[in-house]
């Protein structure tokens, strides 16, 4: 049986776990797949810390270069978007097929990294960039290839979802469980990508790119992170039958494509909202198959590594049987109108007001809303012991447009006492 | 670009949802993966009856052999063993690629079929045997192929989904629940392939060998249906943080595999659990990438159509690329050891005991669960009016031989009334 020759370049913790899986578990994809995948190089620049994984000698390299020309297929594990640039370009026009896992990198210049694959007439896959060991993008663009998408809506951040899981479980702040998530390690020192939604852009920008046939930018998406979440909003949320998720959401209304990312209600029957802790899930929706849903662990060593090796398989099959490109990196082709501007969308909405505790209130928002043609599903006013009072509101499907003005418009009267707080309702 | 000629033979509800999709998405799927599916013959025995698709003329036969010797793929849709294995055998003899959806036949004479496909070097794919629209063979042959599977649990069988669900809900008994599916059309007239167990079995096998390499016969999954249900055992399931479900259970224990169906209690908080109605879910585990859960639509047209036209754009590329074959039918390749016996599994049990209401039955029959080494976890007695008294026990993991034998003693006592309802849990 040939040997499929693989490089990585960057032993971290994921490509610590491609490591490990070549090791531990290449006799037995030998025998399921028909392809001997054989660690060949990995190179990084310090080759002496020990990542807890047995790698046959002369396998590492400080030597980036050498373990590209060494390879069959380059496994880019660097991160960032400057230096693993360089190296999948490099291995690409040195006629290497990549597999990468790097959904900022790809959000920002995919365009650019297709065109060089396409060039070279090599493969270039990237099914651990969305999900983590989920095969979505396999399922997307292959198992589901019959089908219109309508919707998706993703759970695609661990640590978002870790965060909120424990906010709702506990009734703790969101400043709390970060600090501790960080101590946990489930939250980077510098938390930004992850919790001002960043990186669940770029894997929406990602899944939708795919569903609709042409490579979006992840600036294209509208983005609002769980930072400024109010633990009273989540048990507020819990009160009326709904959890609050960070979701990626894309829709395709007659031909406008929305991508947004938010914290979202989602009604507590929904398999979504029972996804928690570090797991993630998409929910596809195409037009002949209905919903389906994708879940599994979005981030870690294991997952992700076991994601980046069936890219591995699939290259590996495609070099056996001479059949490299059989599925381009990206296959250009638009299935979509537009994109739809924020204004446009259409949403239930949760609205929480804080007002003075006297005659009228109540009257004066509904009026506002209603005059924006806002129609109340219900309204809620918690009992208060001080002078300001909480009013919940759940909003029939409206759009943002008018969401913003009518809230403009409430927000510069004596009675609102701070900013109101705005969440967007999915239903499934 | 060059067109794959499809075939459809046997025009009933999923080969009229497969032409659907020829007819209405396959521009689309051109633009999205490059390859075009012409619909070229349907046969069937009638082809007057509106199927409610607008087939192109010339595209309709009864002539069998015509449909094949037209097309580049057939579509094996006419369901059965005799007929339908006799198409495709011809099919492949011809040199045609075949898909198929039909479980029956692959469970019982799968090794026959992939030795044929092999011999004229063709495809066979089976995506829809298996979970209806939802990729699930996709993903565990290629998504997953790094891993080694520990565990498979699928809700696989529509129609009992539906009526254990509505069984759950309505408090409802089993025969009431049944005749009211048929009525609406979840349920056959002669219910039995679902209701007993066989079709999850069917599914079960087949998962079964693709995790492990080697093609399972049916007959080798120990089966139990849904038809003896009590509402009261799902009741009390329900009062103990339980839904009972219809699940295919496939396990390796160092070796040893186990292949089940049965009725099972599942925790509430499990994914599987919050699986309703006709859909269907498969959660598989793998070393590497954890746990991972496949939703959707187990079975109806379009649902089912969708994956039998993902298989056909995957033998599309195949063609297109020279690569047929590029995965094989089935990898022959044993990763296990040994079936294991049924006695051998092991299991948490709920059991129902219908005990006279005297003195000293309770002790009785934990004792003799404890002298065959079966702790009880909790046990139950709701207040009763007659003069029966209704026991519930949850154990911990037992063997099955331990609860048969225990079972089997205390069956012949005086005081036990009536059988004892026994239901395996599965944790998760």
């Amino acid at each position: 049986m040939k040997e499929i020759k693989v490089s990585i370049i960057g032993f971290g913790t994921v490509g610590a776990g491609v490591a490990d899986i070549l090791v531990k578990n290449a006799e037995l994809m030998a025998i399921r797949t028909g392809v001997k995948l054989k660690l060949e190089k990995i190179a990084d620049l310090d080759i002496v810390r020990d990542r807890g994984v047995k790698v046959p000698e002369g396998v590492l390299t400080t030597d980036c270069n050498q373990a590209i020309a060494a390879a069959d297929v380059v496994v880019e594990l660097i991160g960032g978007t400057t230096f693993a640039k360089k190296v999948i370009l490099d291995a690409l026009n040195a006629g290497k097929s990549v597999v990468t896992a790097n959904k900022a990198l790809l959000a920002h210049h995919g365009a650019e990294l297709f065109a060089a694959a396409e060039k070279n007439h090599v493969d270039l896959f990237y099914e651990a960039s969305v999900g983590g060991g989920i095969p979505i993008l396999k399922s997307l663009r292959e198992g589901l290839a019959a089908n219109r998408i309508g919707r998706i809506c993703g759970i695609l951040n661990g640590t978002c979802n870790y965060i909120l899981t424990r906010m709702e479980r506990e009734h703790a702040e969101f400043d709390a469980v970060l600090a501790d998530a960080q101590k946990l390690g489930y939250a980077e020192a510098n938390p930004s990508l992850d919790i001002d939604g960043f990186d669940t852009a770029h894997k929406t920008a990602i899944l939708a790119s795919l569903a609709y046939g042409q490579w979006f930018a992840a600036d294209d998406v509208h983005v609002e992170g769980i930072r400024d979440l109010d633990s009273r909003d989540i048990a507020n949320a819990d009160e009326l039958g709904y959890r609050v998720k960070l979701l990626g959401i894309i829709k395709n209304n007659n031909g406008a494509v929305e991508m947004r990312v938010h914290p979202t209600l989602v009604p507590k029957k929904a398999m979504l909202a029972n996804i928690s802790d570090v797991f993630n899930g998409v929910m596809v929706e195409g037009d002949m198959v209905g919903r389906t849903l994708f879940y599994g662990r979005g981030a870690g060593r294991a997952a992700t590594a076991s994601a980046v090796v069936a890219d591995l398989v699939d290259i590996g099959r495609n070099i056996l049987t001479g059949s490299v490109r059989r599925l381009p990196a990206f296959t250009e082709g638009k299935l979509f109108d537009r994109l739809a501007s924020m204004e446009e969308i259409v949403s239930r909405y949760y609205l929480r007001f804080t007002v003075s505790d006297e005659p009228g209130v109540v009257a004066s928002v509904s009026q506002i809303l209603a005059s924006h043609k806002i129609n109340l599903a219900s309204v809620i006013q918690p009992e208060n012991s001080t002078k300001c009072a909480e009013l919940v509101v759940l909003t029939h499907p409206a759009s943002e447009k008018s969401v913003t003005k009518a809230l403009d418009e409430i927000s510069v009267l004596p009675f609102n006492l701070s900013p109101v707080r705005k969440l967007r309702i999915e239903e499934f």
